[in-house]
């Protein structure tokens, strides 16, 4: 984990936020480099969600919605954790998190008299992680939603809030009507969005795992009462799936988790989980919900959300079956798996990131053999503008060529392109792959082709 | 307007904010449309920026940032509207609009006193826009920054806030830094970053111009202070030329507009202002911003901001020049440019959105001539599935032909395709353009090649 911590900051994939003053807790930045493996982390599932379903549609709703929807989809009244203060250190902690240590478990259900019950009775056993005394106060549930003063010009904004959504889907939920109005779709259909949300987690950890700000990629599938189970193991299977095919994960680090205690409305709850640094986590979840969200919808807005079928003018509250993951943990996960230390000698080692290539930020690197050479430097430029408009690339012309590819390695590029003196006599450069790194010769007007063949 | 706002509700490109419970103010819900178009603004403006730019790197950083940073850049103190509510009917309305009203205009930088001082001059001329009575409070100062309590668990979160970020570009001088050490960049260079920003606008207006949650795309250009206003002229002119050749604007709807009042350290601020149904009005803004930005973070971070040239050894705090436009203004303008009723006949008129074709939200419509065929809607989903992973496509079964086309032509997809019986025989689909409105014969499998060449 600290090498890939120490990757990601050195190379410009992520930053720690606000870090000149002194870091901002729980949430990062993306540098460069990161921002580009996100964007093609989005887009691939964008790709497979979106683009290559007939039956899926997208949606951009606001991070700001109306705040009666956080009231019927629960969170006002139900989305928080226990926290307790260090009475020798004043560190907040989460007693969930604490309680773990000595192996107990506490369900995220039960109340704060409940949480204190258990707390007492194991908190002698247990540390202060941050100053070692063993001296808690009693638990006390924070809520997770964070508040803000938009749209609340007079009186105590944290007595009327807006709330920060602390979840995509609902956005999704109140909106599948004006989708059905304004679009072709015919059930059972989904809705897809990426976005960002917020919570308030007492302590966040493990890096870019759990954050306070925070982007998920969330899709609802929407279907009649009877099919929500079989769309279920049809959606389970394309997502395990997905993993694996277009992002080229490693199949032996994912793995199903099922849920042991379901929420009452809950059909099923299972989470893809990726062997990250730290042990098996939750990647995505994948849910069957039954119609439990339009319901409360339905209910808090006063508003008919039966969904009409246009052939048997049957009315129905559609059930939901979803897929929600977030961009971080993935990308933890991209990071993770293509995180490689090769031994190519004796006291030569290369660190490779072997991104699958469609995620690769960077997908071809053009050097010149020598930045002295104008000649040598004009033709890479050439080379350059040729790809650059199709594929991101990157110019570099400082440092031996070993050294070029070591960094290209680094930042996981699959192609690096070397301009030389033959190149000016006989139109080739050489072409370096980055996993087996071969290197070859190409003729310039060939490159297009190849390109296309191996990163579309 | 109203014929694009309601274009824009009726065919999915925005819907208003969680409509089902009566509405949320001043922000808005990108539809399945409305989605596909705004990435494509966003991927054409990357395009341009970073990955056409060997100079330009992008970056992502958190809409929460340490509240210092607030401080620096002048947001807590400066960064303020003034408010009036009428006193008979209780709508606040921002002073220096309802001065605009009798053609007085207020200046941003004016205290409050001096704000009351105008306003006591004329407020007995104003009335007040939603009750029409003449009785208003007395103007008083509202920040515009949004406050919240994340990451603070106790004690008032309106007096120690975090703050949701007011604009993108104070992520990217923070982390200018961290940029210059992880990457090649060398000077002059750009940072490039899209991303989302709030104001507590107090009256939000024109549909999505002016809402309280707003994406930004900004570039931010660093500079030798010497190159500055040589920088600054380039800048103008590409991002000019951009509307114009990237997003296919009609140049007669653009103008520049020169800011009249410059801050104490700006060099010069110049407007791209695009002609909007409500008038001319500002899209982007293109402005040479000296070393202040970087002077303050400096002054505030306690760190040394200043750039050492690895050439000449040369240290000096880079001058910035910025290129700063909202997606959602980006979207009116193009939906503005490409909204267009056609008299095609006596009480025959088709509406269609004619624009750019990178830009458009589908790009090939697939239809097979009769539903109830299935030779023809096999043969029809081949194609869709042949084109679908390349293109946003979409399939198109129901009604005839005609209706499918107007469909279209209202979210302006610039291809339909038909599979008719002549199809199975002749292996060509009958291809029709948006704009023209002709339609030929063209062999399936020629189609991938003529789309590469009209779209990409």
């Amino acid at each position: 984990m600290e090498k890939i911590i120490s990757l990601c900051k050195r190379r410009g994939f992520v930053f720690a936020s606000s870090e000149i003053y002194g870091g901002f807790q729980a949430v990062y930045d993306y540098g460069p480099y990161g921002v580009l493996l996100a964007n093609n982390i989005k887009q691939a599932w964008w790709q497979a969600m979106v683009q290559a379903r007939e039956d899926i549609v997208g949606l951009d709703s606001s991070i700001f919605m109306h705040p009666k929807i956080w009231e019927a989809s629960g969170h006002i009244s139900g989305f928080s954790d226990p926290l307790s203060e260090c009475k020798n250190c004043h560190t907040r902690s989460r007693v969930d998190h604490l309680l773990e240590e000595v192996n107990v478990f506490a369900d995220e259900k039960m109340s704060e008299d409940e949480v204190n019950k258990i707390f007492d009775e194991h908190k002698s056993k247990i540390k202060c992680p941050s100053c070692g005394k063993s001296d808690f106060s009693e638990a006390k549930k924070f809520n997770l939603l964070v508040k803000s003063n938009l749209g609340n010009f007079t009186g105590d904004p944290m007595e009327n809030p807006s709330y920060l959504r602390g979840e995509t889907c609902q956005g999704i939920y109140v909106n599948y009507k004006n989708v059905v109005d304004s679009t072709r779709v015919k059930m059972p259909f989904g809705i897809a969005q990426i976005g960002k949300a917020f919570r308030n987690e007492i302590t966040a950890r493990q890096f870019i795992f759990r954050t306070r700000e925070f982007e998920q990629m969330e899709m609802q599938y929407l279907t009649h009462p009877d099919n929500e189970m079989k769309e279920y193991e049809k959606l389970k299977v394309d997502r395990f799936d997905y993993y694996i095919n277009n992002l080229g994960i490693n199949k032996d680090n994912l793995r199903w988790h099922e849920h042991e205690n379901l929420v009452f409305y809950a059909k099923a709850a299972f989470d893809i989980e990726y062997k990250f640094p730290f042990g098996f986590k939750e990647l995505e979840g994948v849910h069957a919900r039954s119609n439990y969200d339009l319901t409360q919808h339905a209910k808090f807005s006063g508003k008919d959300l039966e969904y009409k079928d246009p052939q048997t003018g049957e009315k129905y509250l559609p059930h939901i079956i979803e897929s929600s993951v977030g961009v971080g943990r993935t990308m933890l996960a991209v990071l993770t798996d293509a995180f490689v230390e090769e031994e190519l000698g004796p006291e030569d080692t290369r660190i490779v990131m072997k991104f699958n290539k469609k995620l690769a930020p960077i997908k071809v690197a053009v050097f010149p053999l020598l930045k002295n050479k104008p000649e040598l430097v004009s033709k890479a430029r050439e080379v350059f503008d040729m790809l650059k408009l199709k594929y991101m690339c990157e110019f570099d012309d400082n440092g031996n060529i070993g050294k070029r590819y070591r960094r290209q390695d680094e930042i996981g590029t699959p192609y690096c392109l070397t301009v030389d003196f033959d190149t000016l006599e006989d139109g080739c450069v050489t072409i370096r792959d980055r996993d087996t790194m071969k290197q070859e010769r190409i003729k310039i007007a060939e490159l297009t082709s190849f390109l296309a063949k191996e990163l579309e």
